[in-house]
């Protein structure tokens, strides 16, 4: 019988490399073989050119305890935010998603009629966006549900927006709002001491329903997709914003070989974000920058087409591309300046 | 806060579904939108239509301690399998796999050494089969490894081998051998159980190649699906036995509307599975019918094409497609003829 895998002579535990360095560290040495492998691991989405237009493929794989507390997470929101955060991974490509595959595990305390709730999110979403649900995999776990959804989308050559695009002088720009849906889990999670500590007290969630639907109903926008073909414009780069601004900010960054500058004033906060920052005692910037789950997009454009973007609703300059040299740096509203550093959900660790 | 699953008012156990029937229950309902989708849930793949080949997707979930057992099962083989399963899904459209996403969640009772050796056997099988390693996702689990791998490949439109393109006269073949898998299998098993008992004892697996290697590693019939353009054969109906003959013969009588006639004589086993099997007391065709992880090819031919099959290694005709009323039946060596049922190995339920 082979070692059990605790017993190998060396031993590297996964925390030390974190979930990028990991999956870098995974995927090192694997060429690509065909000539329809266009991009491969490192962006939103895999492309694919299938001599008409170019597949687009992006997988997530949720993990109950790890990405989703049932506690707080009704099924039908799961399933529906379980098709959404990887159809926002195709829009970030300015592509559109058009099926997506299902697979999950889940242990016997599931009930058919608590998968019907799943499966009626997951349809939700499908009629929603204009997805068709084409393949999928049953099975059981030992413990918990596990859910791996996988996007296939569409996109036209020279329209594709990847991280690697952006170059000095592109300017910086947000849809939407940031901090939302990580200062709504906060409010679920303090909701989930106070019950566990004693069970017969209600929740207080009134008043909260903005920040709690940004975390638990989150939607992708493929409005900003739609709209960015009407004005015929093409982000040089894109992300969609699941780690913070942070890190997906670095990612574009690190890709494309530059620097950045974020005017603190220029990153959009929504008002009940704001105040809820406050009462928790957190900056709002720093729920923006190190949250995470917001599912906006974070795109760079040509300077010569912010007259495009500066009329578009719901779309807000926050920085310009720098050299590489000058590094990625947030310029607060006091007049200071700071640096930029990683700080998205780790789900590798203790922390969560 | 809302109801625990546990709780919900009506509570249908998934175990009264079975797996295909949970499959079907949950993806009812579920209308497809897009002109692309042009099969969704219920072949081997998926097929997309991009404007040029077509694309298929095939995805598979693998839980430990549901469909592997890292006590005899090296991470190494166990990635090379993870990959050529889903290869298999393709292969049985008649198409050929380009790309790949592995996703895994694990516990942090793994090392990034453990990993290195389970990506050393994914990069094997990407090698071997000449696909591409083109995104994925990794979490950490509470609990166990789970892997899901996704598959892409391509095909040209009047090349693929549908399930349910099967008709009356058609002649039904399989490829290699079948029921080894199993039984190597149970012959892990067995040592497993001895190991449990005295943990001093030393495995006995010599003279097993053949049948551990087939559990452990199996291989996706890519020869046979190049051996096939080069013979200009175009399957009516194929499937890969992942289930086992019956199960999987069954999918293609019910998807084509119709029945079939297997001869026992025809099916073809391996010499050492006969041993084997008449050492656990086991009927050999029993161990090929609801064995299952064989990972050959089960198709349909058209009665004209017969002259292109009969001198192709391998291949073996083990019967005839009959009209749907006739039923799906066993013509045993012995002259009786018995009904083939579904007998697939289960994953949902306590048998394992």
């Amino acid at each position: 019988m082979p070692d059990n895998p605790e017993q190998a002579p060396k031993r590297t535990d996964v925390n030390e490399l974190g979930e990028f360095g990991l999956i870098e560290h995974l995927t090192q040495g694997f060429p690509l073989h065909n000539r329809s492998s266009i991009k491969g691991v490192g962006d939103d989405a895999a492309v694919i050119d299938n001599d008409g237009l170019l597949t687009l493929v992006s997988t997530d794989l949720l993990v109950e305890g790890v990405h989703f507390d049932l506690m707080y997470s009704p099924l039908k929101h799961l399933g529906y935010k379980s098709i959404v955060v990887n159809l926002s991974d195709i829009y970030a490509m300015n592509a559109y998603p058009r099926q997506v595959t299902v697979s999950i595990a889940l242990s016997n305390r599931f009930s058919v009629e608590a998968l019907d709730e799943l499966y009626a999110g997951i349809r939700a979403a499908c009629e929603h966006y204009q997805v068709d649900l084409v393949g999928g995999d049953t099975a059981s776990s030992p413990r918990g549900l596990i859910i791996s959804v996988t996007a296939i989308g569409q996109g036209e050559k020279d329209k594709l927006a990847y991280r690697n695009g952006a170059r000095v002088g592109d300017l910086i720009c947000i849809t939407g709002n940031l901090g939302a849906a990580y200062l709504g889990l906060q409010i679920l999670e303090r909701e989930k001491r106070l019950y566990l500590e004693n069970p017969g007290i209600q929740p207080e969630l009134e008043g909260h329903d903005y920040l709690i639907g940004r975390i638990l109903k989150p939607e992708a926008r493929r409005d900003m997709i739609e709209m960015f073909a009407k004005n015929r414009l093409v982000p040089t780069a894109m992300i969609d914003v699941s780690d913070g601004l942070s890190s997906d900010l670095l990612h574009i960054c690190h890709q494309s070989g530059v620097g950045a500058v974020i005017e603190e004033s220029g990153v959009p906060i929504h008002p009940d974000a704001q105040l809820q920052a406050l009462q928790f005692q957190l900056d709002p910037i720093t729920c923006a920058l190190s949250g995470g789950e917001d599912y906006e997009l974070l795109f760079t454009i040509r300077p010569e087409d912010v007259d495009r973007v500066k009329y578009l609703p719901d779309i807000y300059i926050a920085g310009e591309i720098v050299p590489a040299a000058d590094g990625v740096k947030l310029h607060t509203k006091g007049g200071h300046i700071h640096p930029i550093e990683a700080q998205g959900w780790k789900h590798f660790g203790s922390a969560k």
